[in-house]
């Protein structure tokens, strides 16, 4: 654009200013529960310029209504009544892949713009989602999606965009921090749980935070983001927390280690490696910081080094925070920074350090039998540690060894797992150093 | 803006993304030191789309000129002959008011677009600046401004604008950072300054970073943007880190604190207080993490909570990331979301808890005549410290005490200042909670 151009399109864009604020945008929410409400009663009580809440699509929406909203916000049923309505945005906190994508596709479709919060929505589809967007002239904005409150898709987009970045590292789960937080604290794993529940961290089938599927499906948004890369979310393999116990935050602890739910991810030379999953942090970093349900995420950039975000990932309030800064960005013309990705399969894997927690019934040759299978399989080890004060009918210790592949680790690991000895299978995890 | 005007909009956009791609914005680097080479090198390596170097301006620039730039850039002396040329941006990375304020004038009056760094620029003139760039149909944009690589200005706007930030603090100088991280450490601030000098982390006249001017003028950016109240820079009174000495260190550490340089500002009801200086800081506190020249910024919203930034605050490659992710904001025709700011006073104080170390010559009555003084100021002692081994003759000691205003603990050591114990001015300093 020459100089006369970007004169013109801002003398455009200040008229548009100008009539936005005689009429604002449309705003309709789908889904008013934490979140929803949330947003409501910031659009209520900080009136950002320029939008306006008109509709509220939810079942059974009459025990849904509240008083303090404008009366001309239409309370509704019907789904498809409020999306041929005249509504500029659809705000989609419904969740989950059916029907809100329909929904989403529909009043994209029909060139109203969409800000959700629904990560597993745009892991799998928000490529197609936003070409669709762009082909009929609406916009498709999804900062709440990933870390709730905290900027790092606006940051990653209009702040990073110039960077490189090569490595990223996130706790992207508020209940698996939740959890692991406490249980260093001292806490087991099921009364933690029980208490993630009636706080309501967590669900009642908690699969989706503990398995590690949520974090995989913002981990996959974030590497389109950072690393430029769009991968199936499904060849993210997660590895469940439940596994942790007691006796693994105190061998961490001797290791100068805490454990937390870490999703991570690099691309290099083309390379893509991605994983979720519990591992051991060192006490020193950043990451063993993060406590309680904050989110965390480490992005590495070619240029600019580490750049760290924190804060509070989930709640109706941080993430309903996302969701009104994407609808002002909407309202004053902020047009997103789209930078290029390309398709990648997720071929590489990560070579780092392991920790091995094993429980046998002691008897002789057991250390020796391990440590002869993880030789033969050239992986060397780092330490060998053995806690007094556990009963040998259920003798916890812990191998951790020098940088390998999962893959060969998993190899050996396998053999190991056919000794009598072994009262369940060992507990491998990734250390970050 | 109803449905279809929103997608004749795009429409528009998306024309102009065509004709950028087939004419990219030109720019002009102002100022080839440090950052202005590494924003040079990354728009050789990395090829952002819609960009084009085509001018360097630079005070003898013939010793700048670099053989892996196009062969197109216009190497020059001329500051007036570039500004009058074609280019598009005006990169301005000369810093200080004059001459980069006149540069940035006369870009914005001809319409063009300006990215600056420049943070003393933009605390003092950044209001009038934006003003003229609106008028002209240009864009001022200055992510670099604050904490260079850290997005925190486009996290701010875009991320946060649908919060209420009620209050901040943050570790904005990477220079006070490394020395006061490296004192804690052990070293003497002689010998870290020498460092950071020999390091280019400081100036030969250190004063603007150690005497916490360069701080202020970022935490009055930052005021604007996330307490949006318009501050005169010259309001907030900055406190040298220079009286810091190993001993306030020592006894530090023995109050569970570190001492870090914290610049900090909120908003209540209108009022507004905002402050720059060597403050304790509690060890298990972000701030404390913060090592080396790493910058930090914790914004406290209404509905959102904490949300902490990190990293690399100053250095060429991180700021120069800055500077491309805004020129490539730019070129996207990413539009600011500009949040209303009203101009303010800076007239309420932080009500905190103060640190004041003593340097006496001991004899018999000190301790009782400096807690009567502070109790005739109704100043309420919360702890006494004396550690063994310091020499009668140069004792240092602490008192701490509860929240109180700065302003009335100044007057209780006005005087006490006047004892004649006393081998040097009590050192003072606000303790984070």
């Amino acid at each position: 654009m020459g100089q006369r151009e970007i004169a013109r399109a801002v003398q455009k864009d200040d008229s548009a200013h100008t009539t936005r604020i005689g009429k604002p945008l449309r705003v309709a929410l789908f889904g008013f529960g934490t979140v929803g409400s949330s947003v409501a009663r910031i659009l209520v009580e900080s009136r950002p310029e320029g939008l306006e809440l008109t509709h509220v699509f939810n079942r059974g929406v009459a025990r849904k209504k509240v008083d303090w909203a404008s009366k001309n916000v239409v309370w509704s049923e019907d789904a498809g009544g409020v999306l041929s309505s005249d509504v500029d945005v659809v705000v989609e906190l419904a969740g989950g892949l059916e029907p809100a994508g329909s929904w989403v596709r529909r009043a994209l479709e029909s060139g109203k713009s969409v800000v959700t919060a629904n990560k597993k929505l745009i892991a799998f589809h928000g490529v197609e989602l936003e070409r669709l967007a762009a082909a009929k002239g609406g916009h498709l904005k999804y900062g709440a999606a990933v870390a709730g409150g905290i900027p790092v898709i606006p940051g990653l987009e209009q702040g990073l965009a110039g960077d490189r970045i090569e490595r990223m590292q996130g706790i992207l789960n508020g209940t698996c921090n939740f959890i692991l937080s406490r249980m260093e604290a001292g806490a087991e794993y099921a009364t933690v749980l029980a208490a993630a529940q009636a706080k309501g961290y967590a669900e009642a089938d908690p699969t989706e935070d503990v398995g590690g599927f949520d974090a995989r499906a913002k981990l996959a948004i974030l590497m389109r983001l950072a690393l430029r890369v769009v991968v199936d979310p499904e060849e993210i393999i997660p590895q469940s927390i439940t596994s942790v116990t007691a006796v693994d935050f105190s061998y961490a602890r001797d290791l100068g280690c805490t454990i937390r739910q870490v999703a991570r991810a690099e691309e290099r030379e083309g390379n893509v490696a991605a994983t979720v999953g519990p591992m051991l942090v060192d006490l020193r970093s950043p990451l063993a910081w993060s406590r309680n349900t904050e989110n965390m995420v480490i992005l590495t950039g070619k240029y600019g080094g580490d750049v760290v975000f924190s804060g509070h990932g989930a709640g109706g309030h941080p993430t309903a925070v996302a969701v009104v800064s994407d609808l002002i960005a909407l309202a004053h013309g902020s047009r997103r920074v789209e930078v290029p990705s390309v398709p990648a399969k997720i071929g590489a894997e990560f070579e780092v350090p392991h920790y091995i927690r094993f429980l046998v019934v002691d008897r002789p040759g057991i250390v020796a039998e391990i440590t002869g299978t993880l030789a033969r399989e050239r992986i060397n080890i780092r330490a060998i540690v053995q806690k007094a004060g556990y009963p040998a009918h259920a003798l916890p210790f812990v191998v951790t060894v020098e940088p390998c592949k999962s893959s060969t680790l998993k190899r050996a690991l396998t053999s190991i797992g056919k000794m009598d000895c072994l009262l369940e299978e060992p507990l491998n995890l990734q250390m970050l150093e």
